[in-house]
């Protein structure tokens, strides 16, 4: 066995991902256990330790991957591969200035994204989703122009309101979301209505058409595509059957007519 | 190719509904910029000519889209038509006196909406949902039976509650809306309990019947129409293969009975 | 034709129903607008003679609606005429000392519930969501359970909460029900974690079992019963079509063996 | 018949399970009710006394459920056996000093989840959920990575607050729970905008990630086995008739090719 066919052994080994997979918690339970009190210094020489050997366990991690292919390019064909490059190459970037080395530090925090990767089953619902983008796009729009109309509406009639929750028109679409999820939306109307008296029309017919009626309509897709995930084929197997019965029926037709032919 | 042909042809030309909707989307992004800060009098002028031009640009898309008709009024038996239409003619309008022509701006807001009538497939939600109010229209008169009773309760009861929201019908009414999106409504039930200890019966039962119980059907409604959009004709496909299969049966059997016939 | 005939033929035409619908809707109308601000003495009396009227009116139609039958015991057989009659009897009533005169006239608001009767389809969203009972019972009565269990330990553990949330059994059962709705539990979690600093253990798990699972649950019954309803007959149309073409099989292979027979 | 005849005919028994019922009924009301005002000490002994017939009469059920049994293994195969008998053993302990005392009597509300072992549906619905658990746990592994990234973050960014939302790692996976259910966000977000002015950001995309998106996901996987439940065995139906046609089709084949053979 030479090189080569042990590191794609390596590669498909179940205890190879299991490990990545403790890594992860590991590392990322400890970054979460780091915020909560005062750390001494001994303590950061050892986190240092720890993020160096993790970056270097997942350096050769990838180039294990890397090398099982038969070609580089195949594996960058995989989105998925693509992504766990580039969490580790960035990651990988040495910043020592103080200013950026703290923000390369939260970055590390996007690693836990690899569990991801180690789980075929994430993968499928994440892939889901994204297949669930175009059925979802049009709804999106809908919603767009929506809270489009109600910004600019809401912006020329509730300017003057003290709060400020309208006075411009991103301002307006940040007000219009909060609604949108019914955090105190009263308040909102009840200053709108010191304005305008009737301006409880505006808010009540903007959470009926985009509270309602639209976002139960964004909801709707996102089950419905979670729904055939788990459903999927149950219509393609009983049209399936259908097709048998049908070419056997015809099959049959075509015996009994050379019977009658050859008795005729 | 005369006139005619060159004005229908332009009007089935994708680069033409592409130009539309490239033209609302840069003038609507325009129009939500210029509440974002103070605007100098040279952009004014700026806005003025743009709006002059957009004016125009819609102006000629519907008489094409007119003139591309056989008859002028097939244009008018297209509901979505006649909504292009109502539009374009109402930003039509020169308004110049000063309290009106704010309004008359503020109009033009709703060319937005154009962007529905230059993608199918939001149409195609529209007249979903418009198609859905058959279905709909019995849950919204149980609800308002709901909203009404308790309305008329509410204001009988509560009527002295210090902050008004109970002091005529229409206010209960908008109070009911605001505990339906559960907005601030223990509140609510905590001023009204002051009045009458038992008070929270009241609200308990209105949130079980009003928001557990009907606001989820007419949740339910919407999302089986969205359903049927997705999954239409999946009932009807297999109903079709099966009466093909018993025509096939019966088919069969006739012969096998004149073989039996020629035979006996 | 006989005084029988004619009462039958008024009950069962379609100017009968909808005339009893107008009146309800006119009525409630007013019922509402009353409540909008100060009445003269001279609308008292309009009122008054109002109200005579279509009790009297009710009444005539409910003697109608008994006449038409052959028999008065086959009419109270149908539920939602004793519905129907028990409304009407009890706005009958003459109640003319003060205190309880306006208890009376409050009763009348229950003759908005009287265009159910009047429209087919609001009762048959009625009659779905009282055969939905059975199957939501088992799971009103699991969060029945889970709802008791934290009660009693909510006033266990918070009694001494200043808000006085938890002070009995009963007060704590009602603060679970706004936790339910999310209304402000974060206030109440905050003043509870001043007491234990755990307590937000009892109320992220109350929120995941309670309101995430049992709640949805709840709903997911009750949009089931409501998609049955839209859907019924689908699989059973299906179901009917197999077995018809199964049958028609087993006919054909009893001739194809009676043929064995006699060519054998 | 013998004892052990007589204690199977008793444990299958309809009222032994009846009684069961009415006792756990009537003991929890009775806890219930303790909370509700000052108990005088003559109660206090009707309630030891109660208690005390009331752990008898567990005892004794359980003991009986035990000898009904062929073995005492098979007793403890059902995971429901195990799960009374903790119940019933757990408060058996007698614990007099006072400090744990408390506590014991307060493991006595439990015995109200003895209920869901008296009832076969709520059981079923019970191990629905549990069954449920393979298909959910992907979803809640990816809830749980959006809350750590959002979690580290938050810390990271909004440490400073005042409110102390984001002080370490836990209280800001608290506060994003909290935000989850949409309570009072937008005052933590105003907040943070108070230190990061774009932090709106943060914010919105979490709702539409975490809310709108996962939480929807996890919903309708719930809903999903709560209606595999009920519609269970409609497809598989379908495919048994289907199965049944194609086989009774190819005995058919065969006879008309054995009919062919004869006569050929």
């Amino acid at each position: 066995m030479n090189v080569k066919e042990r590191v794609i052994e390596i590669r498909k080994a179940q205890w190879f991902s299991n490990l990545t997979t403790a890594i992860i918690v590991v590392y990322s339970s400890i970054l979460g256990l780091k915020t909560l009190g005062e750390i001494s210094s001994s303590y950061i020489v050892f986190f240092h330790l720890l993020d160096y050997i993790i970056t270097l366990y997942f350096l050769i991690e990838i180039i294990i991957k890397m090398s099982a292919e038969e070609n580089l390019r195949d594996f960058f064909k995989d989105g998925w591969n693509i992504f766990d490059f580039v969490i580790v190459a960035v990651t990988l970037v040495p910043l020592e200035n103080s200013t950026m080395a703290a923000v390369a530090r939260l970055f590390r925090i996007f690693r836990v994204l690899r569990l991801i990767t180690s789980r075929p089953e994430l993968k499928k619902i994440i892939d889901m989703l994204i297949g669930a983008i175009p059925s979802i796009i049009d709804i999106v729009i809908l919603m767009f122009i929506i809270f489009y109309i109600y910004a600019i509406l809401g912006n020329f009639l509730f300017e003057s309101a003290p709060s400020g929750l309208w006075s411009d028109f991103l301002v307006a679409m940040l007000t219009l979301f909060r609604i949108l999820t019914f955090e105190g939306w009263s308040e909102v109307m009840y200053e709108a209505m010191a304005i305008h008296p009737w301006a409880w029309v505006y808010f009540v017919t903007f959470i009926i058409v985009a509270a309602f009626v639209f976002f139960n309509l964004f909801i709707a897709v996102i089950i419905g595509e979670m729904e055939k995930l788990s459903h999927e084929g149950e219509h393609e197997e009983e049209i399936g059957k259908l097709d048998a019965i049908l070419e056997e029926m015809r099959a049959l037709r075509e015996e009994v007519r050379e019977l009658k032919d050859s008795s005729g």
